[in-house]
């Protein structure tokens, strides 16, 4: 049988990691495709030819992209340029003239895949992107496949791998954000630039994805919540360990009666739970179905050949439903194209989670009962309360708080409140919590 | 379009469950699949109509099995029987009959897989079995399609459940094997009979068909190595905990240069590993492949709708792939079928761990040089060695090593002669340690 004829859209660290893997691997791949894989067609920007042949079989490369995906030998288009702008026209233009689309691209899919799938589907081509959410882990195969009998309940995971050895460097250090954060980049986990890891975009394009996957809505990637962690200080990581929780950033969406959760920021988790235990740079997702109870799925969420992993898996899923009619396809986002509810997405203040709380307050009589009555006056009920001892000769003291569940909303009121009091200095420190239990 | 018309095959737990499954969750089902799931034909031998009733929708029901496999009308068969006989001719006479089958039994599958496989290829039919690994997990979809990319290195799992359960209670309450027995007995965690869970059987089915997935060899459960976890004592699992390590039953099977394998034995690992957390009744899978490096899969090994998920998401990725040519369709054991590889499997003796080692031994000079000195001349080199306190009165104290890794034949040759020296008394403790790092 014919190879599968591949045209490939960048070369940088994940589309030289995918031609190692394609070349290193070929045979065993081939033993289980039942077909030779194959990359006819490589196109990228700058490139040197030194290392590129280092890498492994390609047969012809240049850096024009568009004849690429205008390459009639080509049967599937690998797109691992990233970002939206020439990624989203190549794309477009891979599917028009009839080919596959592989991607890796999160943030193309999280903000521009409802038309990439709706041209998809008119062309009847797949578009496969399991390598843009957690790396090698094929979580986005669990929630279209492994978990179709399910209703799904809600899902938290641990998405951004940068984010998660910061948290993990600092509570195992006893270290501030800034100063994990340079070593982090020192060390090459982190961009220069690193908002999009640390400031939970990168977290919420995969989030938007994963909803989408979970409970069959389009991809909404504008209306999803997303707190950063640059706010974390090394004495909330400490105290959050003394109370027996890790502060992780989560990316949770959960089906309420009301509404889908789409949501990324710190969260204060049980440490006995599993989750709470993947550190450093490695992602896992917690993944609650009404069958099959909590699952979950761990591994690399970066790095060249983790990523290639998700890519080469991609390929080879296509060439196996290359004969399969189009309808009986695994659909792009889980359900059926027309059968996307338009279940609406919460705003943030519509959201119930727990809290903690970290309130630097006069250490004297009635401030805590002033605070307390506010927080009551909001409907909101206090599970803990910790007070710390004033380091010497200094007037204030920190309250440590963990609440029970309550709205947003609520509590956005009480903490407006209690930090108009006097007595309260400082910025109030408010991080949720999840129990992940249920 | 059609409902898909199943006949399903056993109506006890895992039967309940899926009744249940597809009865509440359909109109979800449906959306995914693009078609509706229909129970049209049930056989169970001994049932409660009341019950039976209460479950969800069944079209016809009796207690001929054979009328079910031989129904015109059934599109695919669902085996939940169990055990060997009569499912495996039930099976063969679906597949006789064209019809594509779906099982959660993998005792049937580890010893009688090759052939029923063989059976399906030349009648052109699916035999879907996802639910005979890790229950709801879907891990045997993760390593067929999910990793399809990796050369897989090594797969450690905590693949049953009862054992699980067994060892966290005697670690979290210092109780001994028979003890905690008895309690999960009358939890109904584990059958009266315990000796498939206990010693290691239901774990060597699920490992035998983890590494055919994994290495592409025909099933082979007759020479996977099985040793059980009635003989481990609640002190073995304290001195594991002070040197940093738990004990879990793991399936293990790696790919060596000399062969494949695959084994079955209560391990200790460090306690920092995520699969060393995994406590109770849950299951999980450890795979590493060389592209995507180490992942995890986690969640409820056993259950009715745990087992239901997996059962169920096999029938929607049957119903999926009716249209396809068969040659395109997932290969039953990973890789093509005509590409299975005749790498051997290692006899136990081949296989190289690191051990723990308890001999108990009379407190007196010499006797220490006595036994390094045995195990020097077999190659085995000690890591630690912690020598325990004798109790009052008592003459013999208990030595714990740590070796380095050796062949199991060095290592049993060693304790043949360690066990026949005067000052040793008692039975040897001997349990493999596997750093599952690399």
């Amino acid at each position: 049988m014919e190879p599968v004829k591949i045209g490939l859209l960048g070369l940088g660290t994940v589309g030289g990691g995918t031609v190692t893997v394609l070349t290193r691997n070929a045979a065993e791949i081939a033993r289980r495709a039942g077909r030779a894989i194959q990359i006819a067609h490589a196109a990228a920007r700058a490139y040197d030819p030194a290392r590129i042949s280092g890498l492994g079989d390609i047969g012809r490369i240049s850096d024009d992209a568009a004849a690429v995906v205008a390459d009639p030998e080509i049967d599937i288009v690998i797109e691992l340029i990233g970002g939206y702008s020439p990624a989203l026209e190549l794309v477009l233009a891979a599917i028009d003239n009839g080919k596959h689309v592989v991607t890796a691209n999160k943030a193309l899919i999280a903000t521009h895949g409802n038309e990439i799938f709706a041209a998809a589907r008119r062309r009847g081509v797949m578009v496969a992107f399991e390598a843009a959410v957690a790396g090698g882990v094929p979580i986005i195969k669990a929630l279209r496949e492994g978990l179709a009998a399910n209703h799904i309940e809600w899902i938290a995971g641990i998405i951004n791998g940068t984010g998660n050895f910061i948290l993990t460097e600092m509570r195992d250090k006893g270290r501030d954000f800034g100063e994990v954060l340079a070593e982090a980049q020192a060390r090459g986990y982190a961009e220069a630039d690193p908002t999009f890891d640390v400031e939970g975009i990168d977290a919420a394009h995969k989030l938007t994805i994963l909803g989408s996957l979970a409970f069959g809505i389009p991809l909404q990637f504008e209306k999803t919540f997303t707190e950063g962690i640059s706010r974390i200080q090394a004495q909330d990581v400490a105290w959050a360990g003394e109370l027996g929780y890790r502060i992780k950033h989560l990316g949770i969406t959960r089906r309420t009666p009301a509404g889908i959760e789409m949501r990324v920021h710190p969260t204060l988790i049980p440490h006995r739970r599993l989750i709470a235990n993947v550190d450093g740079v490695m992602n896992a997702v917690l993944v609650k179905g009404d069958a099959v109870g909590p699952t979950l799925y761990y591994g690399a969420g970066a790095g060249a050949l983790p990523t290639a992993s998700a890519v080469v898996a991609d390929v080879v899923d296509v060439v196996r439903a290359l004969t399969t009619d189009p309808t009986n396809r695994v659909p792009h986002l889980a359900f059926q194209p027309d059968e996307l509810s338009d279940t609406p997405v919460l705003p943030m203040e519509a959201v119930e989670t727990a809290y903690y709380l970290r309130i630097t307050a006069l250490d004297r009589p009635g401030v805590m009962a002033r605070i307390a009555g506010i927080l009551g006056e909001q409907g909101i009920s206090i599970e803990a309360i910790n007070q710390k001892e004033p380091a010497a000769g200094d007037t204030h003291v920190p309250l440590i708080m963990l609440t029970h569940r309550v709205r947003e909303a609520n509590m956005n009121e009480a903490l407006d409140r209690i930090q108009a009091l006097e007595a309260v200095a400082g910025e109030i420190v408010r991080i949720r919590m999840e129990g992940l239990d249920g």
